[in-house]
C-alpha cells in the first residue's frame, strides 16, 4: 500500500458540502467512487483536510489516501480526472509518507471570500461571488478592524453554535482586503479556523464597511466570546478554501 | 407606447438557445414571461439582434419591446432583474425611437472565442470555456490564417450547411488571438456572421494551430465555397456575443 496526497479543485455549487452524508451528492462520494470502481470495487475511504459546506468551493483542498493499485502518481492522477465529474478537479498528486495525515497534521489554511460590488451582477459570477446590490463598503474601515482579529485570540465570538469542540483558541496570520476590478476579495490565513468562522468574520466586517458596526468594536466582540455578539454568518457560496499548509511539505 | 433598448446579459449553460421553442426553457421565453407578468398578462413579444445557440453564451445580446408601461428605463432594468432568473440579467436600458429595430438596424457583431489550454481545466472554468486537455496551439499559425478571413469574402466554407440564406457574402472586420494567462481568446468583429459562422471559423483556425491544416490554406478553403473544406463546428460553450453595434447609436 501506498499513501498519496492530492490537491483538489471543486465547483461546490453542486454538491451537498464535502462530507459524505445519506442520499446526497457530496465531493468525498464522488471522488470514493471513482477510486472504488479503479480498485474494482475495494471500497476506498479519503480523508480530507476538513470539511466544507455545501455551495462553499475549493481551489485547494487536501486528501490523502492509501491504495494498492501501482500506478505512478501523475497516470493516477489523469486517470481520476477522466473519471471524475466535471465540478470536481485533481490539481496535483504525489506519494507521501504512509503516517502522513490530509487533516492532523495541517499546520494552517488559507480562505478566500468574495463580494461582487457591481451594480449589475454579471450572471457568469452568481454561484461564484456574493452580490451586494451594488452597495460599495468602506474597506479602509474593514481594514481598520480586521487588526482586532489578527492575532491569536479565543474566536468563540466567530464560532457557529451548534459545536463540539472546546479549545477556541486560534492564530489568524494574515487578513487582507484587496479590490479586483468591483469584487472585494478578503482573504484569511491562519493555524486553525472553527466552524463557520470565516463566513462569520466576512459577515461581520461586512457590517462594519456599511455602517452597521463600529471598526473599534471589535476587540469587545472577540473579549465577550458571545456568539451574538458578531455579525451575519456570510452566504457559503462566497467562500473558497484556497490553500492548506503542512509542516514537513 | 414606447420602445425600450435592452443590452442583456446570461450564462448559457441553462438553456436551450435564445429561441423560443415548445418545451424548452430558453432566454427569449424567460423574459417574456417576466415581462408578460409585469404587464398584467398581457402578453409581450421581444426581438433581439439574432439567436444564439443552446450553451452559447452573451456579455452584450441587445433586445427590443414596446411597452404601454410608464416606467422609466432605470427603474423598468431593475424591476427586470428583481424577477428574471440569475442566469440572465439587464445591463443596460434605454428608450429608443418606435422604428428602432434590434435585428434590422445591426450594422455589426463582436464574438468571442474561448480554449482554456491549462493542463488541468478548473473546473469554474467548465461552462465557460472550451478545454484543450494541455494542447497549447501555435498561435503565430493561427493568426497567419486569420488574415485570410479578414475581409469581405463569401463565406459558404464557414456556414452550417442547414441555413436558408442566400447571400454569404460578409465582412469580417477584424480577427484577434490573445492569451489571456492560459487561455487562448479570439476575438472576431464584422458586419455580419452566417449561422455556426464564428464557431466553425474557431474550428478550422484550431486545425491550423495543432497543424492538422496549413495555415497558407485558408484561401483556398474560402474560394472553394465548400463547408466541407472548412474545420469541425467548435464547441458551443466556448462562444459569446460580446457587443450588437447600430448605426444610429
Amino acid at each position: 500500500m501506498v499513501r498519496l496526497k492530492a490537491t483538489i479543485s471543486y465547483d461546490g455549487t453542486g454538491f451537498a458540502g464535502y462530507q459524505v452524508q445519506p442520499g446526497e451528492r457530496t465531493v468525498q462520494l464522488e471522488i470514493e467512487k471513482v477510486l472504488t470502481t479503479m480498485q474494482k470495487g475495494t471500497q476506498v475511504k479519503i480523508t480530507a483536510s476538513g470539511r466544507t459546506d455545501a455551495r462553499v468551493h475549493a481551489t485547494g483542498q487536501v486528501i490523502h489516501f492509501d491504495t494498492a493499485l501501482e500506478i505512478p502518481p501523475e497516470k493516477f492522477q489523469k486517470a481520476l480526472n477522466v473519471q471524475l465529474p466535471r465540478d470536481i478537479r485533481v490539481l496535483h498528486m504525489e506519494q507521501v509518507k504512509e503516517d502522513f495525515h490530509a487533516r492532523y497534521d495541517v499546520s494552517g489554511k488559507r480562505y478566500r471570500y468574495i463580494w461582487d460590488c457591481s451594480t449589475v451582477q454579471s450572471p457568469f459570477r452568481r454561484h461564484y461571488t456574493v452580490e451586494t446590490g451594488g452597495v460599495k463598503p468602506n474597506v479602509e474601515a474593514m481594514r481598520e478592524a480586521a487588526q482586532a482579529i489578527v492575532g491569536t485570540h479565543d474566536f468563540s465570538c466567530f464560532c457557529a453554535a451548534n459545536t463540539s469542540v472546546v479549545d477556541k483558541v486560534r492564530t489568524v496570520e494574515t487578513l487582507e482586503l484587496v479590490w479586483q476590478g468591483e469584487e472585494l476579495h478578503m482573504t484569511i490565513s491562519g493555524n486553525g479556523f472553527l466552524y463557520n468562522m470565516v463566513r462569520i468574520i466576512a459577515g461581520t466586517l461586512w457590517e462594519v464597511g456599511v455602517g452597521r458596526r463600529e471598526a473599534s468594536s471589535l476587540e469587545k466582540t472577540i473579549a465577550s466570546m458571545d456568539r451574538a455578539q458578531a455579525g451575519k454568518t456570510a452566504p457559503a457560496h462566497g467562500l473558497y478554501l484556497e490553500q492548506v499548509f503542512y509542516q514537513d511539505l
